[in-house]
């Protein structure tokens, strides 16, 4: 076992024969070829039609039920599952139930996420409320739900980590929640949304089932509670980086490369870190943008201001930030590689995007 | 212990000293102030916003948050959990954990099925969805759903309960998904709905989170598998007779009592079991009553054949089967008194209502 440095860049390893770090695509195959059969099992126990809702979800089908090749999302929380468990010392297929478990409320949420935000696209098709009506997607996304706890609960050392996968999701919801309340507070004044608001938002919604995956393979590995506390943590830092960076992409990121519309966050009026940030800075920039976004103005000068008020380097740095944590997670306790190489490349994968 | 007859009616006690029966609304009031503190205690623990519209659900306050005075609805869930802790022999209150948790359960499957079913009234007040909104609603009905898992898990005895309430939900699931499909399938024909599929929806949409609630209570309880299964089977026949009776007075029931309007569920052309039980009758009036429903015809005619085909008679007699078999699976086993009378009050009580 080896304990890792607390600060980058990584000192050389006190082990002599550490493997190269895999690649985040390597990671992200190896485990969905591992989880893939487990996450189909448990889908197939739905009610047909149901199941049919699911897998389109997944995106290994058409409505219909016709098979399409594709893998749907990245499947970064299944990796995260199978990465802990490894990371404490067990064989892969020991995080698998906390993978299928994962993977199934991260469809939930996305299933359910979309009726609440009225998106009618995800990855380039159509939403499943779009595709099947409102009621069939609140139910789909019911039996997802019921379907990972079930999984879980019935996983050998899985009753004892439905408590903190239900806890999590109990934050999901209270991250949505505020989610969903900050679109009706103003841009400026006493009840504005603080930048301290939205981290706390941002940890809720993503950060926590990303800390749940990675600290539930962990756990169905008995791995002891300091390990299992260092990955929750490395895993809700990942997921309040990987949401700021998504800001920063939904105002300044290539079209091309996100599929969304040039400053798609600014028209859509999102209250996003940057443009919390730089509302809160004390510069002529910032009280501008406070004028333009109250009269509902123009996106693209939007941006601008925003960049100048200094809200996209700031977000920036609070994204370095969370990076640092999730290094000093993974660096003060003992985890196993390769799967600690495994996490820092899902890191870089799902931080350092075209920025 | 008292090992009861199977049959009705009761023959005398083996004991001599059985206490009376309690009254059904003697056995509600008495759970329900058991119940009562720990569901409050758990709704909050949500997110204030996620904790107001859950109370609103329960009947404990007003869009807003302001309290009323009333109890929402009959608490029946809980009060079988708690029957179903004490003939297993354990004091009521081991029962709690799984009460809130089925309760918290049924008021997330209500919020759920009204966006759905579309319903805008429940209770004489607006449902959750149209009060706050679809995505408000889609949102509550998850947090009631993670607090339940959180609040069973959580439990003494309670992680080894996940996966039969999670398995009971996936069955409630199940039901839904098929009574949604019932809506889109032919009156008659070769895909016509048939009694067979009704009374297997109607076990699994109401009759499975029944079951599952009088078994969890023993489950907390330390009972043996066959008690727990005696419980469940006691629980998912009793929400079958409900199903039939509620379907009974859909059509025929009295509008002052039931809060519905005369002949409500065949003007939304709602495949119920006196209404599939008089179509599989081979006289006139099923055949008349077929021609009836397809040309979209009159809801007061259609309940006049449906009665002259024998579907209210043939209903009512399944309901009684259904009752029988509760009698048989409270009798067939080494359950205790006074909690098996308060679960056969409650039986006549949802049972013999105004028919």
């Amino acid at each position: 076992m080896t304990t890792l440095p607390t600060a980058l860049p990584a000192t050389p390893p006190a082990s002599p024969r550490i493997p190269a770090a895999p690649t985040a695509p390597h990671v992200l195959d190896r485990c969905r070829a591992l989880v893939d059969p487990a996450l189909r099992e448990a889908v197939g126990r739905l009610h047909p039609w149901l199941g049919e809702m699911a897998a389109y979800s997944f995106g290994w089908c058409e409505v219909g039920g016709a098979p399409v090749a594709g893998t749907g999302g990245k499947g970064v929380r299944q990796a995260l599952a199978v990465l802990g468990a490894e990371a404490a010392g067990a064989p892969a297929r020991t995080g698998v139930p906390a993978a299928v478990a994962v993977e199934l409320v991260h469809a939930f949420s996305l299933v359910h996420d979309d009726i609440m935000d009225a998106d009618v696209t995800r990855r380039r098709r159509p939403t499943v409320w779009k595709a099947y009506g409102t009621g069939p997607a609140v139910l789909a996304g019911d039996a997802l739900f019921a379907l990972a706890v079930e999984t879980l609960a019935a996983a050998p050392g899985g009753p004892g980590a439905v408590v903190p996968l239900s806890a999590a999701l109990r934050e999901v919801m209270r991250g949505q929640a505020d989610d969903l309340l900050f679109a009706e507070r103003p841009w400026t004044g006493p009840d504005r949304v603080r930048p301290a608001e939205y981290r706390a938002m941002a940890e809720g919604k993503t950060g926590a089932l990303l800390g749940c995956a990675a600290a539930l393979g962990a756990r169905l590995a008995g791995a002891p509670p300091s390990t299992v506390a260092a990955l929750d943590r490395a895993g809700r830092q990942l997921g309040v980086a990987f949401q700021i960076v998504d800001d920063v992409l939904g105002i300044w990121g290539d079209p091309a490369v996100t599929g969304k519309p040039v400053h798609g966050d600014l028209r859509e009026r999102k209250k996003t870190l940057p443009v919390l940030l730089a509302l809160d800075a004390p510069t002529p920039a910032a009280r501008r943008l406070a004028a333009l976004l109250a009269a509902g103005g123009d996106a693209e000068e939007a941006a601008e201001l925003v960049e100048r008020a200094g809200g996209r380097r700031a977000a920036l740095a609070e994204a370095g930030r969370s990076v640092a944590a999730v290094e000093r997670a993974l660096g003060g306790t003992a985890l196993r590689e390769p799967a600690v190489g495994g996490l820092r490349s899902l890191l870089g994968f799902l931080v350092d995007r075209e920025l």
